[in-house]
């Protein structure tokens, strides 16, 4: 149950229109996300928003799927419903096999594990790692 | 300042040094860290622990490198001082140029801005991830 | 799906009716919110949490709004479903415009990528703040 | 100990600079926080979170204030130790009074409370709030 | 709606139903929980999840009831509404008392609220604690 | 380096003395802990909290020490730096032996390991379990 309406594309404003027309063109798909109709609420969140994920997600030197499997992780990490079954969608549709996804969660779970004991800990870092 | 002791290979039972020997061996690294010499003080996590951190961030389908990074990711999310700085550099270690390190923590930050705005709003996961 | 039965007023002791009628009157509402249902189960915690939810949230130097506020901003970032529902409508009653709203939920979601980016760096905390 | 070094001014390109000196005169302060100095590492990311920020911390139909005091109360919930720092300076340079200080930090550690709560005994959302 | 699919005993490999015999002969149930049979897409998780899980939650020097309550309280912080189910179930199977359960969630709550005044104050660790 | 200034007895107003020799008095202790001088500056949550800490984690259907544990669980979790050296110490100090500590913090750092997989799968919850 959202707290907010979503707003389709015949409601929404010319404003709201040319930001989903710019989405829909990038991502190559027929209608945007909920994330964007939910946004749609509150334009000027909707456009920063849209102009830093565009940017932020692109190819550059991590491919498309190594971004999406950082996004994912951090959506686990974050237990946000949303997300994680985003990304996993997006995920396996850049190319995400199986054994990937296999594998990035067990990654992801076994850093929890870690992290868990190195906080109850207080292990002090290496002075290796600090003299970078 | 740790909760815990720091236990030294010089000080270890030789059920732990063999531990020791056998990450030194697989990591190619002179010494232990900081989180093997606390985990010793238990020897029975210590050795689970180890087992299945060799298992799981050995190369498979993910690479190491991509293997490092995304835990790094799940570090950064925990808040985890002791992994964000060992996986950062453990991340370089293996190869991570600046411009890669730079795009990884821009997806991190951007995931956790777009998990609040979603979980903020409850946005209702689309029904096409859902039919997954 | 609850994983404790909510206790409804007519079948409440004595002593929990008590606690009840005082929240109905302090908050002028026909009936408790299932928070208070549920923690009934448990009176003495029920007790204690009304009366220092009582001494909190009432008007100070902040107003109730802005506590409004201040709590969903903690909820949202807890990713707390039941109190974003709950504090996304109470702060609507006691007036927060859909523009505050706005405005509150992209503080918040810029309050994480931010607070991501300094967690990744560990990013010093300036002489000027620490001198405080 | 922070993992990238902090660009300052003198040793910052022309794109950088430009981007310090706006934040300098909109902030109107001498110098640019480390947050900027540590992002400078990463001008894109430098650019886009300088724009996001400006435009969602401006007066709108939230204060200044209140902006910071919604910033804190996240930065806590994350306990992301730079920004509790900053923003507790930043929010007490706007005007916070030591009774609004104390009464947001009682509001925050009540809403960790009761969050607990919540999630510990999975309470169902009320159907007037759903029915929104 | 997971995003993976659970693998039932009669659709299991022959490793898989092995691991599967195990766990119903250590907890004495007919059938195992989800959990396995999520994880049971990825057997070698499988096996070092089960193996590990079996290892520490086998009475100790803490009873498994202990046990069970702090596995608990840990997934209530995190937010895992899957576990919290699940050891709140199994902490009532091994004996938890309607009072312990009350007990034990007003220490977790008290515990939330009493980080949150820590973390927001970054009250420094009194020198005998760190003496130690 | 704290946000705020810690009240020590000889500084104090006699309500915060009364509290603190309330605190000596339960607590047989020769001085109270930083938490409390630091909550002073605002004598109405010191008095509401120490009311709230004093009666949750008094003996009752669970024993002091594993009301101690519990609270430790959930401070590493949340990664509360103050109170995960002050619950390692007080747990210490009724008498958790390092066997029982060890047992805890492998308890905690398993049960952050399987919360991962089941937020990343989101394994549907077992209907025996909801049926409760």
């Amino acid at each position: 149950m959202s707290t907010v309406s979503l707003i389709e594309y015949e409601n929404a404003s010319a404003e709201v229109r040319a930001i989903f027309d710019d989405i829909k063109k990038v991502r190559q798909v027929p209608d945007v996300n909920n994330f964007w109709k939910a946004l749609a609420n509150h334009p000027a969140a909707l456009e920063r928003t849209w102009e830093s994920l565009k940017q932020v997600m692109a190819a550059g030197t991590l491919t498309e799927l190594e971004k999406e499997m950082i996004y994912l992780a951090v959506s686990i990490t974050n237990n946000c419903e949303y997300y994680i079954h985003l990304h996993t969608a997006s995920a396996i549709n850049k190319g995400m096999s199986p054994a990937q996804y296999a594998e990035l969660v067990a990654v992801v779970a076994m850093a929890h594990e870690t992290n868990a004991f190195a906080n109850a800990m207080k292990i002090p870092v290496d002075a290796g790692f600090l003299a970078r």
